[in-house]
């Protein structure tokens, strides 16, 4: 059977028009009165609705007047023209059959649900409105994303899930194994046996995919990941998830400046892509979830980013630390608070802070000339604070290895890292941001359980 | 800095000639003489290499002299044409700088490597021909899927990594956990007490999204995933791995017939996309690593890929019988010898075998009405055999419950699958394309560890 979808007829009204098309789609409401009924029907691949009218000339008349909210029906019918009404047409149905009916206790029914209910049914929330609007918006963004960097000719990598590396934050980390848990082979010494696991020794699930990353960088120049990420933090908030996706690009022959002009095009490119692609569903977001949305992403794709030092930024926050809960000082971690008052207060516009000291950055970050602060940036975005962050990476090899020792490290670990320090290092940089993060940050949809499809959180692993 | 790279110049050359530019990037061999030499560069962002001339002119000349291969240099100088070398441009350059020298011990030396020993240096390989072509290759791919896709509306769908489902094949599973493999914590039992793990039950890593991809499907009804799948099989072939990406459409209001025509159109548009914006990539696949490779592609493209029931090609096989180590009879699974026997053989071209017998096939795919077969269709390609698996759906409630009963299954762990077949359901179909052997298929690479970044094989997982 062909059929016509909702799509096929918003991009291209006119062929359509008039025209007997056949539509397959489930009902989202139906009224009747004695003679005729409107049906609300969502083919799922556009956001609005088309209406369908149906009159009791239909054979099942009464069968259809009785159809319940979620059932999946084929109908065949003339497209109209319909200027007068809120939409611009609908269908005058000829024959409407039943494809899958809907129990009486299909748990979506016409009224608004609240979110927390949703979570508990991830397998039919996609069929709301919410959903539907922040799962499309989704999907556009990542292939955004892929299209940015891939008219650029950046390489995507697929760096691994599951790694060896014993590297920091192990304790944040997911064992892989496939040892049996209730019978865990053992050493002499009473340590695990992992000579008997699947890799022949202990694996885990990644936090980030930079090191890899770096090596193909350095023999494809500009490349980026865009693969699932894990954390196995205990941490309940409406923005952590124990998997996620992140997006990791890495650039060789590139410094700090160069990084930040591409984390700014990318997120520019991705908002307007999405402005552009997909304007019901944002102009939902911004009437339902999120009021400020629109002007905020025009706002931000209209501004040039705003550049300061963590050693200015620190300056400019000390002045107002009485507005704070936590009391800046040069030397502290800059909190949501701090970030969101730079961008949303200070500067009024996205902003790079970059060369924060040593302490509180990564090993592999570049130390800058004062030997105190490194080569990195967080882009800071109204609404939200921290989106991306990002560095230029020590391409010393003895800084490099001084670092590593110096922070306890184990340096074989890092032997391939070091390697690309010892043939044809360069100067280099790269960033990550976090795919649910922008997700939110494009609809304005607060908990991170609700952009992703089957969100995996602490004590929470549904389907 | 403000670099031109090489894939500048192959975009726009008549932008380039006669100016001067300043490129990045890593030697692949230097050649000299007393006043002069040549270095063929590689800057990462295009197969080919580019020559550089420099002269004793050149204060460093002496040192540019000594360069080893793995170098990266900054390279100042102006584009000319050479029309009758085998280049069409070379660099005449008028000032070398070293950005990073390559140490004696470069394990990459201008002569063949075996790939084994290759696999043993994944952080250097990527610097070879043969894994730039492979890996530049494997992202046209993958952005070529999601073109294919985004073009007509399919929404991307990420299902998740980590799955609580216990389902078929849990024993080639890989476990997920944060308890202590040290002191695994038991219950009064002495069974495991997954109560204290990260998900407060069992979880492991997924084998495929397809249940998790229909719920989306029966809402946004036309959708794909594309994501990595873990198998923790102890198969040490050279197309097995334990971690690889799958790609899996899954279309609503669609019959087996739609789902081919889906898979022939895809395969179609990748092969085109690779062939048309990576010529020299699958130039250099046909000269060194598989001499038919560009026909059979060709041939592919501009085939109807054939139709053939199980029932009629078992018939078909058993005539040949004497020419399989395996021999056929109705009821058997297919060997690759036999797959590729009526690729090759027969039908010359990619074939889709469908409605096999539903005791070879999983439990959710649509029963015929012979009661024996089921609407299954593996695509089969010259060369390989099998590269897609797919199928229509058991969509009725009561027949995929009582298969799921017959089969012993724990319904619960169905419950949100079965309710997709109480609340609308609808026909609806797809399948699974393994990404990692599309990869090798459209490439010619025979081994699956060599089209994989970081490969994850049994007893190997490095970096």
């Amino acid at each position: 059977m062909k059929f016509t979808t909702v799509r096929d007829i918003q991009k291209d009204k006119e062929r359509y028009l008039g025209r007997e098309i056949t539509i397959g789609g489930w009902v989202r409401s139906n009224r009747d009165s004695k003679t005729f009924g409107f049906l609300m029907i969502s083919d799922g691949t556009w956001f609005d609705q088309l209406q369908v009218v149906y009159h009791d000339s239909m054979e099942n008349f009464a069968e259809i007047r009785k159809v319940n909210v979620g059932a999946a029906l084929i109908i065949r019918g003339t497209l109209v023209a319909t200027p007068e009404a809120k939409q611009p047409f609908e269908i005058q149905a000829e024959e409407i059959s039943i494809e899958g009916s809907s129990a009486a206790d299909y748990p979506l029914q016409k009224k608004r649900h609240s979110a927390e209910f949703l979570r508990t049914i991830p397998h039919l929330r996609p069929r709301t409105n919410l959903f539907q609007a922040t799962f499309r918006v989704r999907s556009l963004i990542a292939y955004a994303i892929h299209s940015f960097f891939q008219e650029q000719g950046f390489v995507y990598v697929h760096t691994p899930l599951i790694t060896s590396s014993d590297a920091e934050g192990a304790g944040e980390m997911f064992h892989v194994t496939t040892l049996d848990l209730n019978h865990v082979p053992k050493n002499e010494d009473g340590s695990v046996n992992f000579s008997e696991d699947f890799f022949g020794k202990e694996t885990n699930l990644t936090v980030s995919g930079q090191l890899n990353a770096e090596t193909f960088a350095q023999a494809f120049r500009n490349i980026y990941t865009f693969g699932p990420t894990f954390r196995a933090e205990n941490s309940n908030t409406t923005r952590h998830a124990a998997e996620f996706w992140m997006i990791e690009p890495e650039i060789a022959f590139a410094e700090l400046s160069d990084n930040m002009e591409l984390a700014e095009a990318m997120l520019k490119y991705v908002i307007r892509y999405v402005l552009q692609n997909a304007p019901e569903e944002m102009n939902f977001f911004n009437t339902f979830v999120d009021k400020g949305l629109l002007e905020r992403l025009n706002h931000v794709v209209n501004s040039d980013f705003g550049r300061v030092s963590y050693t200015e930024a620190v300056e400019i926050l000390e002045k107002h630390n009485d507005e704070f809960d936590y009391k800046v000082s040069w030397g502290c971690d800059l909190q949501t608070e701090h970030e969101r008052y730079l961008t949303e207060q200070i500067y009024k516009r996205p902003i790079f802070v970059t060369d924060y000291p040593k302490e509180i950055k990564a090993f592999y970050m570049k130390l800058n000339p004062d030997g105190k602060t490194v080569a990195a940036m967080d882009c800071l975005v109204p609404g939200i604070g921290e989106i991306i962050g990002g560095s230029q990476r020590e391409d010393d090899y003895e800084k490099l290895l001084s670092r590593i020792e110096e922070l306890g490290m184990n340096k074989e670990t890092y032997d391939f890292y070091l390697d690309l320090r010892k043939y044809g290092t360069t100067r280099h940089a790269g960033f990550g941001l976090g795919f649910e993060r922008c997700v939110m940050y494009l609809t304005g949809v607060g908990n991170i359980r609700d952009v992703l499809p089957f969100p995996r959180t602490v004590g929470n692993c549904e389907l």
